[in-house]
């Protein structure tokens, strides 16, 4: 293994000179940081992090913690955070709280020590619980707002005011809400979003909350044609196509019978059916956006943009079409 | 915040005392190392874990890889090694590979100087690297074998013979199989399972190899459809539903005219309908018993049972049912 020793004695300086080259490369004359870091790259030398974080108390590492990994949508935000992580020079590190406001406090504490700072992705705890924590450790929340902490979300309430907009055109009244996970602060924001697009005379009915699963979809059919909803909203594309499924499957017609839409992506990664509505957007840039506003607030400064709103677009699909008629 | 002179002086021992009951508890007397525990829990000291890197070399990470999170089919393995690794005292780290044999390699050897060792979920790369990967930095391969380094299965290919002998003892003769992602050492696994227990007169038909996605078997119909099979079995769960819903869409029904069976469990995470035949197992068991071998390594110990294999067991629901009569 290479050593700094040998960088050094290579670009002909002292071990400190080679040090302060690679750690604080403005107080170094231009043409001997250019020697050592030809050394470097000569010899494969290679920063041992230990070593780094010991001396500038920085890891490295950031941290995204993530309610759970059963539900998809948090892969492809994952995988927009780890890439930008790694053009940065840092190591994403996942970090799974499994829902739990308790738990999520648990880990946040144990993995503090370990990572620069946290990309919290649909927190549970209490706006208080998250300021106290992000007074101490850098921390970016994303998919809801904690005013006084940088954050970062989807903009599908506004998408899903739009969806409003198209099926009361199509002469919807009785709407159906596949609501989400409890206590998620992004399923409250979508449903406010319906209900105050909703209109005079429209009636919408509130279903859950639900696990965000196709089982759940299927499950809520009962719930749906007791309600005599003509068109159905749901938190997410697996209870949607759980729904069409389960609606086909007791011979329902979609969208004859019932209309029906999801106010997420899950399209774009093979789990929703071709047919149906749905909002789209990049979940990729919600990950980057979290980890640039990270790497500003570990380096002392405050985010350019503290509050940064991805949109989501509305792609009308077969599954939503004209009211049916009342029965 | 408790410095290690803290915990030394509440115990009334030396610094470098106190450091060796906790770095090596077997060098240091029990009533010493009793009164060194009994300060470090009473001034809620912490270990700083970059100091602790670089005396021991270790940094109490441990790296699980996995190809994808788009496939939920991840999730619960990452929970149970989360879990285990916990207990252990380390934290477990994911990293995203993205599926190729390439970027395996890339992120394995940034991450490498990291962690203190990987366990390796469904590797792309071929054995001949993983074998030299595995030389220098402790591993642990899940969901494939790879001679002479430490495994971890879960024994689907097992219970699909089983499944193929329910699917022969009820006259199924033309099978078709929707196999997974392409270059997956289970996938092929599992085809040659099928195959293997075919038997006289029986003919297996491989759509694919395909992502394993709900669109994935949406799509999948109009082949299985052409090769006039009376019996999918799909690679997940994802596909089995896809394919359920889409030969509902045109017609066809599930058991009377096609049978239909997943290979895993993403029944229990809610991705499945409720009525598919599937395997049941514990994916959490699998990464559990990763991270216990992955600990056993790090610690310069052979692990006790070096390949370790999870019972999977066929749960036939009414997707299965008697071959349809030749039309």
């Amino acid at each position: 293994m290479t050593r700094l020793a040998d960088v050094a004695r290579a670009a002909g300086v002292s071990m400190s000179t080679a040090s302060r080259a690679l750690s604080r490369p403005d107080l170094v004359a231009s043409d001997t940081r250019m020697r050592v870091l030809d050394a470097v790259q000569r010899l494969g030398f290679q920063v041992n992090p230990a070593a780094r974080a010991l001396t500038s108390g920085k890891t490295g590492l950031l941290a995204m913690c993530v309610p759970t990994l059963s539900n998809p949508y948090f892969a492809p935000i994952i995988a927009g955070a780890q890439q930008t992580a790694e053009a940065a020079d840092r190591h994403l590190t996942v970090v799974v709280t499994e829902g739990s406001a308790r738990r999520e406090a648990e880990v946040l504490a144990r993995v503090s020590r370990q990572v620069d700072g946290f990309i919290i992705v649909a927190p549970r705890g209490g706006d208080a619980d998250l300021l106290e924590f992000g007074a101490t450790t850098p921390a970016v929340i994303a998919e809801r707002v904690v005013p006084g902490l940088a954050s970062v979300v989807i903009d599908t309430p506004a998408g899903l005011r739009d969806l409003m907009n198209v099926l009361k055109a199509d002469g919807h009244r009785r709407i159906a809400y596949l609501s989400g996970p409890a206590g998620s602060w992004m399923d409250a924001l979508r449903c406010d979003a319906l209900r105050d697009s909703l209109g005079d005379g429209g009636e919408l009915s509130v279903i859950g909350p639900l696990p965000p699963t196709f089982r759940a979809g299927v499950e809520a059919v009962e719930e749906i044609l007791e309600r005599r909803a003509t068109a159905v909203v749901a938190y997410n594309s697996l209870l949607a196509v759980g729904a069409v499924y389960q609606l086909r499957n007791v011979g329902v017609r979609v969208p004859d019978d019932v209309s029906v839409a999801s106010a997420d992506d899950l399209a774009a990664l093979g789990l929703g059916a071709p047919e149906i509505t749905t909002l789209h957007f990049d979940p990729a840039a919600l990950g980057a956006a979290g980890v640039d506003m990270l790497v500003q607030l570990i380096d002392g400064r405050e985010p350019e943009v503290p509050h940064v709103r991805i949109p989501a677009h509305l792609r009308v699909r077969s599954s939503e079409g004209w009211a049916a008629a009342e029965g």
